[in-house]
């Protein structure tokens, strides 16, 4: 039987694996399904239907899988359940919605809030304070650092990193019925306080600068900054501070928590299965001129 | 009697309808009232006096008629509760203190702060995030997207849009005595991560771009962008991208939520008592030369 | 013995002064510390081994002494205390690592976030939102105002003032294992929205302007704003509005809460002890020429 602190409700539907520990005065509504190894902190609340994988850790005050508007209101409890994969990591006071589904490995800030329609890959990571308004996809090994504003529609591939109080906005006439989303290729990185701009792509190996307001596309590999963003370099020409040593494309010199840890970008890449390996070759392979 | 959950107190002065659903975990505090229909999520504090209307949902974990800094420092509870309209619907973690004022058809987004002293009108919507630091005046129909911040002295008109990660500023020599609060008009629309500086006027109608430092007065209709600020084209020269159709003024493009839905702004400004339409004709009749 | 309001639990081992007041829903885990005069408002969790000062108050729903990142991964608990002067408030929704060391009469807004290893010294204020990530050193009479980013490594000295989201950023290549730390000089303002590029020295009784990217050092007493910043003018030219009269520096024309209150910076630093006059008037009697 789970380990369950005082004060704690839990249904009798939800299904706790034996060796689950449930803090106090915590709330598991009906259906869910907490797999074994997982620790679910004091204060939180986990709503119906709720999935969460093997040896998962969710922190203090979170709510997962909370319900969408229509419950707000007409009280009533809806079919939308979260997944969230194992592995992962939601620390305290972050609000997931149901309808939802999250890989494995998956690691939250403290008070992100993730709303309801968000498709996310493995391995990703969401810091303190963001806010994914839902309706939109972030693959794997995506890290969005503190205070990421991520509007519906956007598309983050792969690889990608986003530094914090970027905003991926959507809305080209504000206020209109239309949603244009963000784009961002693979293995781009976005600085901090960037603004995205409706509808941009941001190309595979690019790199916006800080505070850059991004109101065209960013082609593969550029440096752009400004407001509105220019093509100012290409990350290919930026070198080290100290040794002078090349910087990008950074999945050739940057390994911590990513696949090709202790083996290199270029030895890893042997090693996927034919279908990756075509579509990381792609991006590997082309190369545009210099800008 | 209302439905009242496990581990929830209850004061015995509080007036709480008959209907009213209560979670778990909650704590109702001295002479508050909850009117019929409304619900209180789990982990949510009620302070003392707060008078929450009819059909009103408050999500979790939020804190409502926060006591302001002298309780930190005395612990004496205060005599300033705050008023919530009906059909409102407060979502999770948000903290609101004593001391305001707030219309009906209200919504907030997750963990919003409201300061003492928020005068708010009707149907205002502020987002996840939201910062309203009090002693300001929010008009009716005004919208504040995600991780806004509204400083002190802050006046925002009626039918106001305002996007993530805007500021508005209040002290023109920091740091200082003297708060100069911005003054947003009617149907101006305030774009991603722009910074208001102390004092501004932004006109009705207008358009500040996303990213915008605005260091001066935005003449109506005006388009402004850049930091500094300047203007740079008219909100009526404006078309869409698809059929080169009008966008500007919003007011008769846009309907969602707006008291003229279903029916058009100019029909429905022929609907609306004398003194609200001098009001709005003044700002519909006018028409300076373009920029 | 201490007043703890039902559904608390507190461990026998928590050492809690008899005055003490803990409301409902708390825990209070092993060999915490609590001295007299402090209050600690429902559902916060005090983490094992926290020194709460005497007389601080502790809102609602804080995690104060959060244990780290290890604890997620292992559910070992660690032996990283938090110690807390007296005479602080802590908002609620605030959450405080751990590993961490904060002076007297500290105040924090509510959901502020201080990660482990932040050094912070007296009479310092951190707004609501902020997000401190440890790692980083910050002195006494420090105001950090809403949603301030400061990354690992940031050195931030005495009697600085920043503004609402303004960022410390740390990563001269992104992605890097290289964290180069913003330091600000004693007296410096750092005006809202400002972005700080990693390494950066922001010197003494400077001003960012609000908006500005600053990619270089900040030279004393000068102004800078734009993106890139550069230098536009100095300090000790600014008037105000009204009476023409000078501002800045603004440690000779603002009192309140600075040491000072009540006789003046001149007139006080006659009165502080020889290392720290010396150290002021380095600061107060060097004169570089104007800008």
């Amino acid at each position: 039987m789970a380990s369950i602190g005082s004060g704690s409700v839990v249904a009798a539907s939800a299904q706790v694996a034996e060796d689950v520990i449930i803090g106090h005065n915590c709330i598991i509504e009906d259906d869910v399904t907490i797999e074994a190894g997982s620790y679910v902190d004091s204060g939180t609340i986990i709503r119906s239907g709720a999935h969460i994988g093997r040896n998962t850790f969710i922190g203090s005050n979170c709510i997962i899988g909370e319900y969408l508007a229509d419950f707000c209101r007409d009280r009533v409890r809806h079919d939308h359940p979260l997944f969230i994969g194992e592995n992962s990591v939601i620390r305290s006071g972050s609000i997931i919605y149901g309808g939802s589904r999250i890989g494995s490995e998956f690691q939250t800030g403290h008070r992100a809030t993730i709303r309801e329609g968000s498709m996310i890959g493995d391995h990703v990571s969401v810091g303190t304070l963001c806010d994914i308004q839902g309706d939109c996809h972030i693959g794997s090994y995506v890290r969005l650092h503190s205070n990421v504003h991520v509007g519906m529609k956007t598309v983050i591939d792969d690889y990608v990193w986003v530094f914090p109080y970027v905003v991926f906005t959507n809305d080209p006439t504000p206020p209109s019925e239309t949603l244009l989303g963000v784009h961002v290729e693979s293995f781009a990185i976005v600085a901090t306080g960037a603004l995205l701009m409706p509808g941009v792509t941001v190309g595979a190996d690019s790199l916006v600068a800080a505070g850059a307001v991004v109101t065209k596309d960013v082609p593969r590999y550029a440096i752009v900054m400004g407001s509105p963003a220019r093509v100012r370099s290409d990350v290919r020409k930026v070198v080290g501070r100290v040794g002078g040593e090349p910087i990008y494309p950074w999945r050739e010199h940057f390994e911590r928590n990513m696949p090709w840890e202790g083996m290199g970008y270029k030895a890893w890449l042997k090693t996927v299965d034919e279908a990756a390996r075509k579509r990381l070759e792609l991006l590997t392979m082309e190369v545009p001129s210099e800008y």
